[in-house]
């Protein structure tokens, strides 16, 4: 049995790798850390780029979470929480690189982590303003993928014909939770994306590591 | 045997899918795009993102680095290209997944794209030298994760001991001299890097990328 110890920010990008611990239903303990304003400096021995997720998996410390969700799938292959086959295997990295750079990096770094880009405060409005153009186009992009799941088949979920749960739908959930909190209209906006989440929202796990984050469903 | 045609644009970050393609001995085509200004719109049926590298394999379109890259690992899975036990498979995507979001999407986005960030031309200066200062905080962490290894074993490259070559090395070849050609000293500032590029560029399969896409030897 491995020896799991989570460290995680409430609501952060970590809750991806969070819902994915209670999909797997391995035992672990938690510390919950702030990440407002910024990474404590005190817990850079846990990851010296000071962000959040990191897991202690037997005392080695892993940061990312891509590597983070496959540490934790390879703990429970049955499950095949990093896909199945081959090709999913690789649509999953697929998915979820872009989703790290694009979604989470560029578009909502723009828009909450403005500094990154700029010094100068009298700047961050407009470059907000940039990362919500891009935030949108990545939506768009999310919803048409999903649509290629109804074609194939009857399912929601992001991965293949859209029957089986991956990895990819906890972090597109996060995705989606700031998104409400940004006030954007997603259900009117996003129908596909929107009935992915309401799914993901009736799964046990989601509810747990909601709770455990001390956090209420969006939808 | 897979039918594998390969999208790219020279010195760009489909070079390391590239490297990684002569890497594993494979046959494969490819085509050479220009993604100056901009990635090609008629192209577009081959990545709705826009980007290269793009693979198609056995008609299948895969995009993202790290997703092109475990899907060549999978087709000569003896070579180990993605890591051989779990915890090298995990660092992998750990590695991989901050060069694309951190070094990558972020402080190279801002140097070499800083209209992704704003639309205003007179504030591009100023990304720009955020974008340096981050991507030499990234340099100095690559420094430092490379000498652990050095502790480890007498190996050069980024995982493990640092005996065996993976597609990390062939990603982070290509952030190096993405740095030369911003004409960073970066034999002054990073010698492990610097060992390590020397010793990939001594590599058949990086030369044979190198020469296809008509590009030289930085060091
Ligand atoms: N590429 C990393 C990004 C991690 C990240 O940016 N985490 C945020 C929370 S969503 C954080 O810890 N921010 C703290 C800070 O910026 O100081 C991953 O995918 O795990
Ligand atoms: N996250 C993607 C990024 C791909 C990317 O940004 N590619 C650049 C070349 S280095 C590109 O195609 N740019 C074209 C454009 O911005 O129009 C990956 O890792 O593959």
């Amino acid at each position: 049995m491995a020896d799991l110890h989570f460290y995680y920010a409430p609501g952060a990008c970590s809750l991806a790798s969070h819902i994915l611990l209670h999909e797997a239903g391995v035992p672990f303990t938690t510390t919950r850390l702030s990440v407002r304003p910024a990474f404590p400096d005190d817990y850079a021995y846990i990851n010296s780029k000071k962000r959040v997720p990191v897991l202690s998996f037997n005392g080695d410390f892993i940061t990312e979470n891509p590597a983070v969700m496959l540490a934790v799938s390879q703990l429970v292959p049955e499950k095949n929480l990093m896909g199945k086959t081959d090709l999913d295997k690789v649509r999953v990295l697929e998915w979820m690189n872009w989703l790290s750079a694009s979604v989470h990096g560029q578009a909502y770094g723009m828009i909450l982590r403005p500094s990154r880009f700029s010094d100068q405060e009298s700047l961050h409005p407009g470059i907000r303003e940039n990362g919500m153009k891009t935030l949108q186009d990545c939506f768009a992009q999310i919803e048409s993928w999903l649509g290629k799941n109804k074609q194939q088949g009857v399912g929601f979920y992001a991965l293949g014909d859209g029957q089986n749960f991956s990895a990819v739908d906890g972090y597109l959930y996060v995705f989606y939770r700031w998104a409400i909190s940004l006030k954007l209209d997603m259900q009117a906006q996003y129908s596909r994306y929107s009935t992915l989440v309401r799914k993901l929202e009736s799964r046990d796990a989601v509810q747990q590591a909601l709770q455990a984050e001390g956090l209420q469903s969006v939808l």
